[in-house]
């Protein structure tokens, strides 16, 4: 009985890890790649893959790549970060992204990176560099930032143990990267030079569930703009506070 | 081995089950509730719901109930209907939104359904009676029609024996239907009226994938009406068969 739980759990561990070796740079793949990313062996993941596909949770294209099927995403629809936070955030970025024209996302933690939740981008703003489902470095970006001032102790030291250099000007020292978190807590927003891309610089400020400031910054909404840009992007923060402020109130409603 | 190779199958078809117990009716559910609408028994529900809580497919909210984790999201934004047929039909859709703005969608075939892949709504449009992720019946819905018509006759079949009633002009006479299908094949559009809902009238047409016009029809693409609007929608047929037209293009050089 033992031995058949022990089976059990890793066969779902398994099928989710074959599911996850799939992101933006690798939407559709072959078997043996499958097999490579996943780090399992080529007969598992043929057993695994196979079963996958005939409950739809893989398609099979006429190439023979394999690809997320589309139940996954019915079902990937229905978590919170999508149904509720993304659902009730949409209508007050677009506020924001009027007054601005530059990229407003919205982003929560996700292990030790930022999951983007949503991104409203239009022609005139830079180009894409994240989409909705994208994963970014926490120590990189404002919005990853201001999800590490405000987060546990535990994360901030999982996070400053390991610092990947993306630029010129990403801070990587965990011992001033510490101090400005303590900073960006005191101020309450944080800001991004060129930290994550050359050209790109950025500003956010957390948003807050249930029991208001004080109580748990659920998520971080931010802007991103070239860093050429004449106006300072600073301009933008009362704008971001407010509508912050605004924001949490409407999420604290929902349950948040 | 065989029997290992049955336990694995049923193992992964059963942590899908788990999974597919959650819609947009019944987004946080108890383990009980779990275990009620997956007909499995209570224990297994348990282990696997555990297994899925801790890969971070299900998430646990503070009142104990579960529901779909974020990890589920990300992998499924990256489903085709999502990351290219959503995202190339968008910019289309918000062409015929702003001719006729009334609802406009994208379906396709999911099972003996149909899957609402993008929907755009405005606050002057009816109120929403499906979203992105929605399944809705084929035989009473303009997308829903088109699909069938253009699909394969064993599609056509399961469906016809099958016809549920919504309204007082819901077609569920299958000869009736048939018919119908053939005339929406040779026209080239499906009209519904109040066949779903009362107070909704719509229109679709296809949307088709290489070779065109004669090829396969991969999506269908319709608009949402209020039946008392004094507009006849029949007056956005040509947007919509122009828009399809541009857009069966674009997708089939997307790979469609």
């Amino acid at each position: 009985m033992a031995d058949q739980h022990a089976t059990n759990r890793s066969v779902t561990a398994r099928a989710l890890a074959v599911l996850e070796t799939f992101d933006m740079k690798h939407r559709r793949q072959s078997l043996a790649a499958i097999a490579r990313r996943s780090n399992l062996p080529l007969t598992t993941v043929h057993r695994l893959v196979h079963e996958l596909e005939k409950n739809d949770a893989l398609a099979r294209g006429s190439d023979g790549d394999y690809e997320i099927g589309s139940k996954m995403w019915r079902i990937g629809l229905l978590a919170s970060v999508h149904a509720d936070l993304r659902e009730v955030a949409l209508p007050y970025m677009e506020d924001v992204y009027e007054l601005s024209n530059d990229a407003v996302q919205i982003a929560v933690v996700d292990g030790l990176r930022c999951l983007v939740v949503e991104r409203i981008a239009g022609s005139r703003t830079m180009s894409v560099m994240s989409k909705p489902g994208s994963r970014l470095p926490l120590h990189a970006t404002g919005v990853g930032k201001v999800l590490m001032a405000f987060g546990p102790p535990e994360l901030q030291d999982a996070v400053l143990n390991s610092l990947d250099r993306y630029t010129d000007t990403t801070i990587t020292d965990a011992t001033k990267l510490r101090s400005q978190l303590l900073t960006i807590k005191a101020h309450g927003f944080a800001k991004t030079n060129e930290e994550l891309a050359a050209g790109a610089t950025s500003i956010a400020v957390p948003l807050w569930g249930k029991g208001g400031k004080g109580g748990k910054v659920i998520a971080a909404l931010g802007i991103v703009a070239p860093s050429d840009d004449v106006r300072d992007i600073s301009r933008m923060l009362p704008v971001l506070q407010v509508t912050a402020s605004a924001l949490s109130k409407k999420l604290a409603e929902s349950g948040y």
